[in-house]
């Protein structure tokens, strides 16, 4: 079987579905509809695949965060791996859990995370430096995106710190381009920072692809995003929204209202590529 | 039922035990003795629970880290959770998952350490400033070491920048101290680092406990962590050592000698205390 890299499967699927919009999969049962805890006997998993099959033909990616399945104990290991396994193979998987430790350990992570739950991407913390993201970017064809610019508000407490002049998350976007000897170092930088999108694109250049969280319910506004995040050509930048998308509806036309927003914000970022 | 909180219950043990002592079940495969793949159906819950019968008037805390477990999918998560169960009621579970999120996410995370897999105490990373850590502080009764000074060979990528002639990890002893309104705040700083170690004890006072791995196979001396780690009275300093003394040993014995191990340990820490 050819095998492709995490950039190549990213710019096939991004040019095939014309998009570069990033579906994340946050389930939270205080906003799912409720029918489905009634008729369904897998209500999350039935809710995935719903949201799935009504955006694959929308979405680049689909990223889900860990939190939102460690939650529920065994039972979403279960469910998050079952979700990744129903996301169609063309299709980019992002496993949002901010990972970090020390090499020897965050080597069990990386393994954990593209080896056993096969993801495309993963999201990793760099507090702990080179040797703690290094075991990530030793799998040269999987993406990992490293947190540079979160989309929090506290995001500059430490981030904005003046390090000779220039802010931490700066020099954090330098390490990464540093770091990027395997052509698979990504960046997170929140859509809510546009200014530091842009500086961040900059320093990057035009080859190391973005995931960017924060559009939609943090506020991101999604022209200042596209035309700071994206590259020249208007690629190598994943946006992300996953409430905005997955809880809009409540009631059984739950999906097609998910479509509906999925397919309005694809389209109002392609407006700006 | 008396509930304690964290510093009560950790003086508590602490004394019982006459110990600051660690012990972390990092368990590795490739390190555990063979004959337990032929004897035991659950070789890795008999493991830890002979580690744990062999050192549990030795200790005041045992510490998994969740990428270990994490490793082995559905039966990690089932196997980490037993092991909770086996800890004696009077021992703190220390959860070292060094999770980060932004609010509403770290939320999540913080009710499934706290709440369903009942730590006492988690591993917090604070790149992304105090948002992202609230949601741990909240949980008044639980304790949350928030990384500070890694242990790990490049933990001053980030960590030693100089922001306005004050080295970043500085800042964070600076924030945890702030942050530290429900008096459930902790530190965590690597034993490989003495010198940081005594700056940041002197930085938090005597009220804050730090966790301090790097010990043991990692190389951090035992009198120095012991002098510049603990406060006035020789307390609030959490010792570990996890690969020293779990892999010790790799035959039928193997519990005995990670006693030995722990023992000596312990003994080595409370002569400098």
């Amino acid at each position: 079987m050819y095998h492709k890299n995490f950039k190549q499967k990213f710019l096939d699927v991004s040019h095939k579905n014309n998009s570069i919009l990033c579906v994340g999969l946050d389930i939270d049962k205080d906003k799912m509809p409720k029918f489905l805890f009634e008729t369904s006997k897998n209500p999350f998993l039935d809710f995935n695949k719903s949201i799935i099959d009504a955006t694959k033909d929308i979405a680049c990616a689909y990223k889900l965060n860990m939190a939102f399945y460690e939650v529920f104990g065994k039972e979403g290991f279960v469910l998050l791996k079952k979700t990744v396994e129903y996301i169609p193979k063309d299709i980019i998987v992002i496993l949002d859990g901010k990972r970090n430790d020390i090499g020897n350990t965050a080597r069990k992570y990386a393994q954990s995370l593209f080896e056993i739950l096969k993801a495309d991407a993963v999201t990793v913390n760099p507090y702990l430096g080179k040797d703690g993201v290094t075991p990530f970017l030793e799998y040269k064809d999987k993406c990992s995106f490293i947190l540079c610019r979160t989309s929090n508000a506290s995001a500059g407490d430490f981030q904005d710190l003046s390090v000779s002049t220039i802010p931490l998350y700066q020099i954090v976007a330098k390490r990464i381009k540093e770091w990027n000897k395997n052509d698979n170092s990504g960046a997170v930088v929140g859509a809510t920072y546009p200014d530091e999108l842009k500086i961040i694109r900059s320093i990057l250049g035009d080859d190391i692809p973005l995931l960017i969280p924060g559009v939609g319910k943090q506020g991101g506004d999604v022209k200042d995003t596209v035309n700071n995040g994206t590259n020249v050509k208007g690629e190598m930048a994943i946006i992300n929204s996953s409430r905005g998308i997955i809880h809009a509806g409540n009631n059984e036309n739950f999906s097609e209202i998910s479509r509906k927003k999925a397919l309005s914000l694809r389209n109002e970022i392609n407006k700006y590529r």
